[in-house]
């Protein structure tokens, strides 16, 4: 039996990248140089920008990012929605038996919705909403984990036993992307002054992407730089 | 704010199809007599069986079905995880305030679970146990159901609010697959004694599985006779 | 043996479909309604809209095309690389003979081809250049075509006489696809004014897609115009 | 311009790869021993051989393999219709003037094919067959490679000019996949004796699996034996 937890940050571990600007230009080159372009690679900046510019997004694709993420049921849901050119391996409540994490969200996350779908602006909301906020999910967590911990030990199944724990229980997974996928999971899943296209991500599911974002600067600066300048789309 | 519910089935509704064994000769043909083959259908169970044994499985991704289920979230985070050929949306706890219909095993679904994991044998349980069960659930899920409904009250956003929901609760998407997609899916969310490669799917998911196993059966009875035949596996 | 053809179209057939806005607007419902929404479609033209506008894709999965197209190899080829959403059939040069049927352009299709990568621009040509075409295209096929008949009427298989048919040979093939795979395709392989992001698609895979166009334009005019109104980027 | 020049090879080279059987393992352990699971290996031929016999596919995705290979068109054609977890990108016919490199059978490669669709059977042929279809094939070649040369020399748009060039052209291509669609890729384009489901790849794509199953016997020896154990399916 583990203890019950409350946590406010979501945890994102590069476990293993190959992945640089170099593996973009090796791939593009051969389009246009065919088998004889191994090792050379020339001014990449030039040619990663015009890929980007032009949408030539498979050059993009031999690349590899594996993260291992702690992050709310509720923001796996969402991870796990983008499909192409993203693998998963999920921390299973069938197999085990689950940890008493539950999220709540920090001081500065603000609580409440204002306005129509598709233009949500979110307010700070008064000290009392947000202290109520917290009150209200730390009771409800630990109503579901108590049960989950009777459940069990009564001798029921785990795989029937975890129908009470909420969406906000923190899983982790391993999630393996390439540079394109990983592009057009940021467009979506942050929200960025550059952006060509309007997105609304749920804030949690957003600070995740904001740590994948870093791991792409690092690796691929080129890449980077060139995915901002074009309007945040993937190519 | 809507009433407190318990439920013990599943809903599985074939919206729309297009959908049948003659698809599957049409797009076969094009590859053994081109253009002309549009019409012919000729002689449409050998060919279907010959492609399923060997693996052909593309002339069977020209079909298309789509549903509409209702099924815990748990059931719908497994069903997600299948990708390829497959397409969603999902009602959203962002957009919309959630109904409260939670998921209770029904009495012929066993609770105890034992040996080791990949080879699971589950067993009834004792009318204590189910009793227990049936009560630890409830009581678990009207505490979140209460603790959900007093933040919205209080004015929090939805998104905040129903971090305390437990993956118990109902939830309702449209899911569109093709034959192939189909057929994989049923080959790891079934239990059945013609398949080559066991599988140990939970009781929810294969409940799904079975309404759009008769779906399957009933548009196309060629492709579903030759999938039975050679080991459920898909091609 | 069939006869030696030489032709300037492309064909695409329009073999089935299951695709309308309302499929759409009940897909999208689902997410803000939930199961009740199965039904109602209120006012599709401004939900298609704010969908394309803000890239939510999945509700335009739910939709299919079957076509029949008939092209030269090297679109085919092209074509193909479209994989997310996209399934194929082909007729194949192992399973039956093939047909002598090879593409000439058009007398309006420019030849000269100036200026660099990625900005390319085409001319017409001088009718020397015209003319030494088409009787180079045709000389050269016609060896080809020679050659492969001699090899089949010598005895050899089928999957070795074919190494000497060229890409400018037709084939043919089912695809299908849903809207949202579609209007990517679209993206990338037609040239318009409207567009947010340029594209130097081959004159004959647009030739294919202009097609395609029409067809989606006539089951779901409103997609389609939110599709142009928004700089023809797929969501 | 290059020179005319037969080759009866293929060539498959490794450019980089991130794929040990640990990956598979460390992804697996998410599953059942969540995020403590990370370090631990244990013992990890039981757990993959169970992966494999259960078909858990997706812990064998966290891997990659980036291959560059040179092949000729008809083999890239067939390659590139294995969608799910490749990528690829192939030398452009539209951006770069072509080489002249074609392939030739070499002197043990079967010739003559006799039997019905699905259960074709090779065999050598005469040697007078043999010579006749090197012969046939080099004739054919050389007037498509002659009339390729004089386009171009005409100044006319290469992706006119290579309508000519016929499948038994050499092309070059990057293409990356994981462990998990290697195997599939290798199910359905090699021959093998311990297979549950029959096969009937051609020879030349047949050449490139191979040596594509070489690194990865190399990379994951404990991965290649579970897959060798089940039937050559791919979990």
């Amino acid at each position: 039996m583990t203890e019950f937890k409350l946590r406010r940050d979501v945890g994102v571990r590069l476990v293993k990248s190959n992945a640089s600007d170099a593996d973009v230009v090796q791939a593009a080159r051969v389009s246009t140089q065919g088998v004889d372009s191994l090792g050379e690679v020339g001014k990449p900046a030039g040619l990663i920008n015009y890929l980007m510019r032009d949408r030539h997004g498979s050059p993009f694709e031999h690349t590899s990012f594996t993260f291992l993420v702690e992050a709310p049921l509720f923001v796996a849901r969402e991870h796990m929605r983008h499909r192409a050119g993203w693998s998963y391996n999920e921390e299973s409540g069938r197999y085990k038996e689950l940890e008493g994490s539950f999220y709540a969200p920090g001081k500065d996350r603000p609580l409440i919705q204002v306005g129509k779908p598709g233009a949500y602006v979110f307010e700070q909301g008064t000290s009392e909403q947000s202290r109520d906020t917290r009150e209200g999910l730390e009771l409800s967590y630990r109503a579901s984990w108590f049960y989950y911990q009777r459940l069990l030990e009564d001798g029921i199944a785990r795989e029937v036993a975890r129908m009470v724990l909420p969406v906000g229980l923190f899983t982790s997974y391993y999630a393996t992307c390439n540079a394109r996928s990983l592009m057009h999971f940021l467009s979506l899943r942050t929200i960025s002054e550059g952006s060509l296209f309007p997105s609304f991500p749920q804030r949690e599911i957003e600070m995740v992407a904001e740590q994948m974002e870093a791991a792409l600067e690092k690796s691929m600066p080129l890449t980077y730089a060139a995915f901002g300048r074009h309007g945040r789309v993937a190519p």
